[in-house]
């Protein structure tokens, strides 16, 4: 139904109709939604008189090989509306008559294209491959199988869903299937779970993430790391309330515009109060608790914040959708001609982490420049000299730093241009992590002001912006990312003791109180089980150091150090086993 | 009208029969409501013709002193309660009519004592002194006037309260008025502001302070203090959300309970959300997301916690009651028998972190044995048997550590008896801190199970503590404590460089770079004023080191020191001071 573009989208799409005719034959009686190219893929919705099962799969998978070697022409032709509506009638394919009647009341078309392949006619814009020959019977694949409400919505008839993947060669299928193998190997869920990081519970309520002692070795860990290094680059942190007046967000104009996301007010005495869905206007309100003055500028406040959101409960998954989240989050106030530098700090910040997280530039993530549009007056702030003004600097400063980035119209804030982080996840999809957003509106929104050199009072930009981006959702991340086998200063426990005997455990419970009073993380695992067995439990746990304490470590006062990812590496003195892990701790390796 | 008790209090009472005479002189017309002894001293409500202003305080005590010199008796008599009904009824005093009328319904009284000293007749059961002339009249002081509505309730009329102090020595009075001088001076609410530390925005909402990059610093220095000590004490720190399913804490019981203070359901979709007045039943759902043995005992949950509790807006003040405050909270849950180790190392804490902040046990505070009450099945869980279990445990706790505590009945929690932690503000005043409490209530209501030695499912024990109670309130009780000389540790700006002149703020910046790279909180106050101001301005801010820097420094490679409340120390090397503040911050001194 939509317009395919590329030629693998044209392919993928081609697929999806092959899928509908090998439904058909499976099931004559088959009513037809719709069936789009997706990333990687397609899918097609039916109404099917049952319900279709895992092992339904090869066997359209094997009939759709036989329609590929068939090798039917694609043929499209034109025909009258009027006539369409006729024939999908005859067929009973009432979906697509309701498309068609659509098509004559939207968008007042008199003709319909549709597409023939062998015995199947499809209402479709295409454009198709030639012939379902061109498929290659090797490379693609029926994925999975899911209810989508016809049209999307819960009002409708719930349809059945086949979503499949379609490449140019089966090697491109077999990475892709790969891939998303290890994906889902590292889906942290899955390794919140076995790792035992964050924990849900059904009283407590969805989307409501409770972080386990484990988890929250890691959250403070990043919450330390943001804190230090935002301190150093000259942030100021502080602490403002996760609630306050409406009248708050309606004087900053977020609740008009998030008012569907944000919380029911609460209404108490003379009070309506509000659940915070972000910290821009206390972080205000704080600029203004004094008089301002240039030497102060710029004022850059930080707060490791807590904002909620009311999600969907169909959108909610794990930590990356939450419905209280905690963002790394600070608001930069300056002079307009000091925007330029900041934002290039702000991104060399952002840089910075991205490399202690191990991220490539330009590989692992890149730059959108997300601008506004000067004919939506709607969903901008009306001013088109300061977008103008803004977009560019964001623009150049870019460019100054040659970094990896792409322009998006209609993308921006309602305030003001922003730099989007995309983030690529394992899964190979592209996701926006968090943004740098300069913002004209705020300042006159609040009044902000500061007295300049001059002695004359001027209206400062502010400039929103993240450093990791949301705690919940970097974890996800960051789990996802190092597959559970977090670094050293990550690691909820950084080392593992383990005694060859119980006779050992003295000795373990000595170097376990060494270890702890260098501030490492460690645990002595005295349970009387086998060494083998408590080194394939520190394995599967990815603890990156395992010391090996037997009667000859005692004899030479060593340890025999396992690491994760290198294996044994020997005997070493306690001493030097410290100054190695305090050293990767300390330059976060 | 309450019976005073000591002989102080009996003072303090006929001193406020003496104010109701001299109120009488200066407004024959005046009304009378009560007139009770109250810590320090008395007040007394009168309904007047005319508003009260504080010129008129000592024109009364002139009056007062008069009449404690014609040295009238207090006589003493009872009487028909009829007959004093019609004796206040003539002398047009509604109030004791009305208070007349009520003892005679609620307490059957038939007769009710009066009092009379020269020519004013009071309603009261006394006891008092034998004659005015017993009271110093060098001893008393009137403090304040203030709106109080009659028998405090908002429908009736608002009346005129007059409060005093009395002592037996002047000496005694004038300790007190200094000791609350010197409170006023403290009051964090003034420091707050003066300082920097901390703001209110009229538009955020009230109760809900905003903390400055100053306040932030005290703030965070707290949360890593405790965070460190309890993670040494093997406590596991946990994140839970600050919101979830009223049904939660209707499973815990807090609901019923807490209702009053909780904020307002949010309905939103299928859910009933509402913000959480306390963390214990989060932790409890941690404790049970997995199976637990005995070997894992006590489980220490520890986290700092944001909780909401709305408090009316009248009950408001600075950080002390705010709608919003954050918890050092923590749950041990444990078996019975590692319950009375349990307390003993949580009174260790305490007492651990109020010697960091330069507190004396038994001075400063003291501990409160808060007991339930069999006969009161409505405030407290029904089970005489574990009460008298619990309350022996921490009884015993308190003597085997020889702590400084006393005995209250009727002050428990409705889930078990409690420890408070019993602070002394510096105007004097006891207020509970924070609490230990002990339940064995909610491990039914959560079914907490661990599996025990003997392969036997149990119920543990849950310990309530905190270490350092709300960080809001503890803010507050250390500006106040430290009337805002903080130790080095927390102080927000450990060091200021002094320049004596524009040609040294280049060596000033050297200076505080290198202070910086070693972790002190340091600025180089460069701006182009005198010396002498500068200095001043810095102990204004209380700062505790201020260097000096100037051309005998520069060619030296020294620097001055002056450190506060030592004053000047003469030229130091850099290393040297660094090495001396970095042992200070380290050692909490």
């Amino acid at each position: 139904m939509d317009s395919p573009q590329s030629k693998l989208d044209i392919l993928r799409h081609s697929t999806a109709h092959v899928l509908a005719a090998a439904v058909l034959e499976m099931f004559p009686e088959a009513n037809f939604g719709i069936g789009p190219n997706i990333d990687n893929g397609f899918y097609y919705d039916f109404d099917l008189p049952r319900t279709l099962i895992p092992e339904d799969l090869p066997l359209l998978e094997e009939k759709m090989r036989a329609i590929i070697k068939s090798n039917h022409p694609f043929e499209q032709s034109a025909i009258d509306a009027k006539k369409a509506v006729q024939l999908f009638q005859k067929a009973k394919q009432n979906y697509k008559v309701e498309l068609i009647n659509d098509l004559v009341e939207n968008e007042k078309s008199k003709e319909v294209t549709i597409y023939k392949s062998g015995p199947f006619v499809d209402l479709c814009r295409g454009p198709h491959l030639d012939s379902t020959g061109e498929i290659n019977p090797d490379a693609f694949k029926l994925t999975s199988i899911a209810g989508a409400y016809w049209r999307g919505d819960a009002k409708n008839k719930m349809l059945q869903r086949i979503y499949g993947v379609a490449f140019t060669t089966k090697q491109e299928l077999d990475n892709y299937l790969k891939m998303i193998e290890e994906a889902e190997k590292r889906d942290h869920r899955k390794l919140g779970k076995e790792l035992d990081l964050f924990v849900f519970s059904e009283i407590v309520g969805k989307g409501l993430p409770l972080l386990t002692p484990k988890g929250t070795v890691i959250r403070k860990e990043l919450e330390k790391f943001v804190l230090e290094e935002e301190t150093k680059r000259g942030y100021q942190h502080v602490i403002t309330p996760h609630l306050a007046k409406v009248e708050l967000y309606k004087k900053s104009g977020h609740y008009p515009y998030y008012k569907e996301t944000m919380y029911p007010i609460m209404k108490v005495d003379e009070e309506e109060l509000i659940l915070r869905p972000m910290t821009c206007p206390h972080h205000f309100e704080l600029y203004n608790s004094k008089p301002r003055s240039y030497k102060e500028l710029p004022v850059r406040l930080a707060e490791i914040a807590s904002q909620f959101r009311y999600e969907k409960s169909g959108e909610l998954s794990g930590l990356t959708r939450v419905r209280l989240f905690c963002l790394a989050d600070a608001h930069i106030i300056c002079a307009k001609e000091q925007a330029d530098d900041e934002i290039k700090n702000v991104l060399d910040l952002i840089d910075y982490a991205n490399k202690i997280f191990g991220l490539a530039k330009g590989k692992d993530y890149r730059y959108r420049l997300s601008l506004g549009d000067k004919d939506d007056n709607k969903k901008y702030y009306k001013d088109d000299a300061a977008w103008e003004m803004a977009e560019g600097i964001l623009r150049n400063t870019l460019k100054k730093i040659d970094a990896p980035y792409f322009e998006a119209k209609g993308e921006a804030a309602f305030y003001g241009p922003k730099i989007d982080v995309q983030m690529k996840k394992v899964n190979g999809q592209e996701e926006t992590a968090f943004t740098v957003q300069y913002d004209f509106v705020m300042p006159k929104r609040f009044e902000m002001k500061y007295i300049d050199r001059d002695g004359k009072e001027k209206e400062p930009i502010v400039i929103h912006r993240s450093s990791i981006g949301c705690f919940e959702r970097t974890m996800a991340f960051l789990i996802e990312h190092y597959a559970g086998a977090f670094p050293v200063w990550l690691a909820p426990e950084q080392v593992w003791i383990l005694p060859i005997s119980e006779k050992h455990t003295g000795y373990a419970n000595t170097v376990a109180d060494k270890l702890r009073s260098a501030n490492i993380r460690v645990i002595a695992k005295n349970e009387s089980e086998t060494i083998g067995k408590k080194i394939r439990e520190g394995e599967i746990q990815k603890i990156p150091y395992l010391l090996v304490v037997g009667d000859k470590e005692i004899a030479a006062s060593s340890i025999a150090v396992r690491q994760r990812g290198q294996g044994d590496l020997g005997a070493m003195k306690l001493e030097g086993f410290i100054e190695k892990i305090t050293k990767e701790i300390k330059e976060k390796l």
